[in-house]
């Protein structure tokens, strides 16, 4: 079993990147492998001592084969060795972790009965069932819908609203020319082997570990045989195709459910295609992530903002991924939702105004240094980390203290929340750093939020493949003068030579390169004439028609290519680390499981429930329900016949935080009703008019319960005990 | 030109369902063509009396086809002959319809200025563009975004939180058997011509139709061929495939823009199809509607539901159309986003209990009587319109209230709303009735919302292809008495003899009909023996593996198919339509031209400006913008330099009903601020603390511009003719 899984970057596409890696040399991406020294205000709280003596060796073993590949790189030892090296590196790192995961605090989530709830509830449950069902595809029920759409109205409130940021909302259908200047054409991708008779695919190092674990486990294996296999293992994450072909057939693997034999290892790439248009001639991809939409619309972003820096701009939206085997439920699906925000500044000004916001956050980091050295996340405050430069910058910073509050107001627990550094071998070539916000769930750590400094990549690649200056404008401290090299046209004899083309030759002549224009004027002194070629037809100048001007000029500002600092959501990651951490069941009673959801997340605020069918109860919970509507609070009426304790423990497994009871003492003056949380399970009496605002006041969390305890007397007739 | 685009349903599908009509005979389809009487309880008020004596005699002509139409139906004419007239009709109604747009009430909307103003403002624009655009794609930018979004608020509070229906939130990646059920695999389709040297595709009826004219305007082809043309072009939307290739023949027409020869006309599929998982095999398309997706969740959703009819589900999301030429902007495209409801009821009681909220509501509507008589459509009150079962139902008539409120709410303008009946040969073959919300533009009437009782035709679909039933119970009225056939395994045999398999085969035994059970009854008593096919097995049962039993069994439930009533929103439609019918240019001035869009769909609802960029209103402006942000109310700053005037416009132009400016009156206490309407442009000015309450009250609906005249004084300086 993995314990990491990853949303953004698969496999192989990690592969490609590392092997890009030594050809970048930024400042940042050495850090994570030669770190300075940094200082740790607190110890890490998170581990016991027992449990470290237990980890202890394995600890070492990572911080041993992590100062190997130190020593390979630093020797510049040939890329096949690096990567060997640092295969086993991610192998040691995943024992030490299934460890820690294994005996470190034990939560008890029955994952089984959870998945029962939410499927029972419909919160959510697989796509086409009825025709069998599509691995990887989940639709979301009227529990589920309403949770997401409540993250998401959290998200844009928290993040689009209160920083001013650009929403855009974008076409899904991506024609392929984009995608092959973003990168993913060539390198979305996995290794994938076929069985040759079935014609069922199988993610080829799954393959491979899966049949090697089976051998391991296999009594007619002899130890020889398995000690070679133990060898063999830590390197599949660093196999090319070959090897992976050459492994298969060396150890004479075949299809697991058939037997039969497979094929040789294919890249296969994640993107869903499609053809645009009736002609076929126009292919596009269904869009791997939100992100491009965003620097595509660029140029007009900027202008929206009058041109200037820094602005973010914010999509959410769908995105999809043609996953070879999807597994682990809404963890690694076909089709999902993802908020994601590109933050535009100037590279050279990565501070923040607001990071003094954040920094006295305490956020758990693990750093890629930790993670070399065998060691622990630990604790650090934001502003500490950023001042030591383990963190790259303020804005990246203030992202992910900003990350880490929202996921607190959606619930997840601080607990289980830490943020992990990208290791200089796994980050795209691009980033100058990257942090993952990670969840633990009983998968194991899941990222959750990717939070990356993109440096200038995307809009470079987009700009050299359109042709297009995506490029912001800086005001120099002091004017500068520069010198100029243009072509200029001779309208006329232009004119008389190309007619109706001579327009597009002008612009042309007006946008080359200073290099161009010295071609042409060497060219023209030389030959009389010079060659060019404007979109596909090609046009001869003669020396009549163009002259190269050179002259200088003061400027005022400058152009500069806007660094991206990008935090990402995977909003189904979110919400399902949501529900790990806020399902329970009431003690002594497996029947009542339940989701302690934050008001604010939870499908409805609130439940009304006549104690019976009585219908003098009638006008009072309608009364109650329009009073509720008119205050906006989203509220469900449980009329059914069944005990109020059935009531009661239904509307907890949808998460309803709150439930209004009328009851008989409902009925006289002065009418009341009692409230009810569904975490404590206790309940209080209150006039019937102040019910609407104080589940108001409880939901938008300008109240707390603890408070509303003190000022209305505690209603005890239907307490816990008595619920069934 | 047309002037009636329709989202819903291709030409081709159109003319494969009409080809379908006469095989279905429900009380309801033979209405629309030949109608009980109806009064009309106010005249229409929408045309003037010198424009109808210039469209009476269109008028007699659409009358006169009318009746032939009916006539050939009565006498059950040959179906080629039917088809023709209708394709006669539908050109003499298209030929009434544009002369009443060219000479009815003009708008004088310069459709040239608002598509500058929404790019200009990034409203929304062409996706990809730096890579040469891709056609019926668009993206929406901040303005366009958040229009988008208080849109679908508005529609989820108006419809899913107010009605208390089931929102859910499906895949849009489809796998193909269920679209085969729906019926989009067989009919979702247009005929198209290809260019046989470029591979240009073009809609084959409007590469005929635009041939046609370019040949009645040439005067080289003489009077005789034109008056054949002239009859022919009325007869091209009823052409079959091989018709079209006969007519490009015989006119020998050619490609439009390069002249070249024309393939044969093809059918062309009109959705995007991509393979789902890496073997290929899993075909899948994406969802041309987001209906689908609540129809296969039925049995979760009535489960919710407690079992219970009636109950309304809804979906939010992206549907995709690959049409063959994208054209008319936002309103034929190729990705757009959808509101479905799907109300699910008994196909027996259509009544609705919230009915008489809606009955006394005015409607225009256009009766598929009115429009083969060429009469105009009508002003109705709605509970009139069912109670002369004008409109099928109350749930029916309902909806298409719910539907005015909503699109009033949104900005419509009442007079360009009006609801159009489907004809019969127009109407999906398994619809009873069908009316379309449609909005005048300067394309003409554009179907914005599609409302149609789709009866029970889905359910039945999805329940034939896998053999799920699809129903909900019904209580009797009385218990009955049934007489069950069935067939019982003998465990005991039948585990002996099949092992493993027996367990599927006694389920199989027990879901046979009755008339299974005779046949496997018959057999067994003559042969001793017989054959059942379970999955691709096949089995042969002994006379001691089974019997069949007959028995009586009193029931109190009965088994019912829903009928579904659904109102189907185009949401870009709706858009486009809000932006037209709000756009305006100041009297006496072109370049101010501004969308006076209600407050609840405006991207902001206020602007900040200090009346200069002097430093003492800095804190001014900041307090106020946090008051705002206390209050939820979107607000935009605009501190930029320019005059007020200037800025005024700069708001006015994306919409922003309100705006607060920071003047020197607001330094000295009592602190005051002008407060300005857009519309009006009128200005208040009051103390500096109650402006936040103010602009709330405004912007959600709980107090009028008028009252806030009639309570703070009127504020002079800054009056419109100074604003500049």
């Amino acid at each position: 079993m993995r314990h990491i899984l990853r949303l953004f970057w698969p496999r192989a596409q990690y592969i490609a990147r590392r092997k890009t890696w030594r050809t970048f040399n930024s400042p940042r991406l050495l850090f994570s492998v030669s770190p300075t020294p940094h200082r740790l205000d607190k110890p890490s709280d998170i581990m016991d001592h027992e449990l470290e003596e237990m980890l202890a060796p394995l600890r070492l073993a990572v911080k041993e084969q992590g100062d190997i590949v130190r020593k390979l790189k630093d020797e510049k030892a040939p890329d096949i060795d690096i990567q060997r090296a640092v295969a086993e590196l991610k192998h040691k790192k995943k024992t030490l972790e299934d460890k820690e995961l294994e005996f470190g605090a034990k939560d008890n989530i029955d994952r089984g009965k959870m998945e029962d709830l939410l499927k029972q509830k419909f919160f959510f449950d697989q796509s086409f069932s009825i025709y069998g069902g599509v691995n990887g595809l989940y639709d979301f029920g009227p529990m589920g819908c309403a949770v997401k759409a409540n993250i998401l109205q959290a998200w844009r409130n928290f993040f689009v609203l209160e920083e001013q940021m650009l929403e855009v909302d974008c076409s899904m259908l991506t024609p392929e020319p984009v995608l092959v200047a973003s990168g993913h054409v060539e390198r979305f991708q996995d290794y994938m082997v076929k069985d040759l008779k079935t014609g069922d695919c199988y993610r080829a190092d799954h393959l491979i570990e899966a049949t090697f674990e089976k051998m391991l486990a296999d009594k007619k294996v002899n130890a020889e045989k398995k000690t070679e296999i133990k060898n063999i293992m830590p390197l599949i994450d660093g196999m090319s195709m070959e090897e992976m072909g050459k492994t298969i057939v060396k150890y004479n693997m075949k299809s697991p459910l058939t037997n039969n034999d497979l094929s040789e290892p294919m890249e296969f790439n994640l993107m869903f295609s499609t053809a645009i248009g009736p002609t076929g001639h126009i292919k596009g991809f269904l869009r791997p992530e939100t992100a491009q939409g965003i620097f595509v619309n660029f140029k007009r972003l900027l202008n929206f903002n009058q041109g200037k820096l820094p602005f973010a701009a914010a999509q959410i939206g769908n995105a999809f991924r043609n996953e070879i085997s999807p597994r682990s439920g809404l963890l690694r699906v076909r089709e999902f939702t993802m908020a994601e925000i590109e933050h535009f500044c100037d590279p050279t000004e990565k501070d923040h105004p607001k990071f003094n916001t954040v920094a006295d956050l305490d956020v758990v980091l693990y750093s890629a240094c930790n993670q070399m050295d065998g060691k622990s996340p630990q604790v650090w405050k934001l502003g500490e980390a950023v001042k030591q430069k383990l963190i790259a910058n303020e804005t990246l910073g203030y992202f992910m203290g900003r990350i880490q509050l929202f996921m607190l107001r959606c619930g997840i627990d601080k607990k289980k929340l830490r943020f992990r550094q990208h290791m200089s071998n796994e980050m795209a070539h691009y980033a100058c750093d990257c942090w993952d916000a990670e969840c633990k769930t009983t998968y194991g750590w899941v990222e959750c939020v990717g939070c990356a400094d993109r440096s200038c990549y995307d809009l470079n690649q987009h700009s050299k493949a359109t042709g297009t200056k995506l490029v912001a404008e800086k005001r120099l401290q002091q004017p500068k003068d520069v010198d100029v090299v243009e072509c200029v046209a001779n309208k006329v004899t232009l004119g008389k030579a190309f007619k109706k083309d001579s327009k597009v030759i002008g612009e042309y002549l007006a946008g080359l390169s200073e290099g161009d224009c010295d071609r042409i004027e060497k060219e023209l002194s030389a030959n009389g004439e010079s060659q060019i070629t404007v979109g596909n037809q090609t046009f001869t100048l003669k020396a009549d028609m163009v002259s190269v001007k050179r002259y200088s000029k003061k400027v005022h500002v400058e152009e500069i290519v806007p660094s991206v600092i990008e935090p990402s959501f995977g909003i189904g990651r979110v919400m399902y680390s949501m529900f790990e951490h806020n399902f329970h069941i009431r003690d002594g009673d497996e029947q009542r499981s339940y989701f302690s959801l934050p008001a604010v997340i939870a499908p409805y605020k609130c439940s009304v429930l006549p104690l019976s069918n009585k219908d003098a109860f009638v006008p009072f919970v309608r009364d109650l329900s329009k009073a509720l509507t008119v205050n906006d609070i989203s509220h469900r009426v449980d009329d059914s016949s069944g005990s109020i304790g059935k009531r009661y423990a239904r509307t907890d497994a949808i998460a309803i935080p709150y439930g209004v009871t009328i009851d008989f003492d409902s009925l006289n003056a002065p009418h009341t009703a009692t409230l009810r949380e569904r975490d404590s399970m206790k309940q209080i009496r209150a006039p019937l008019e102040e019910i609407p605002l104080i589940v108001k006041d409880l939901s938008v969390g300008v109240r707390t319960w603890e408070d509303v305890l003190n000022n209305y007397p505690i209603f005890e007739q239907q307490d816990a005990t008595k619920e069934k």
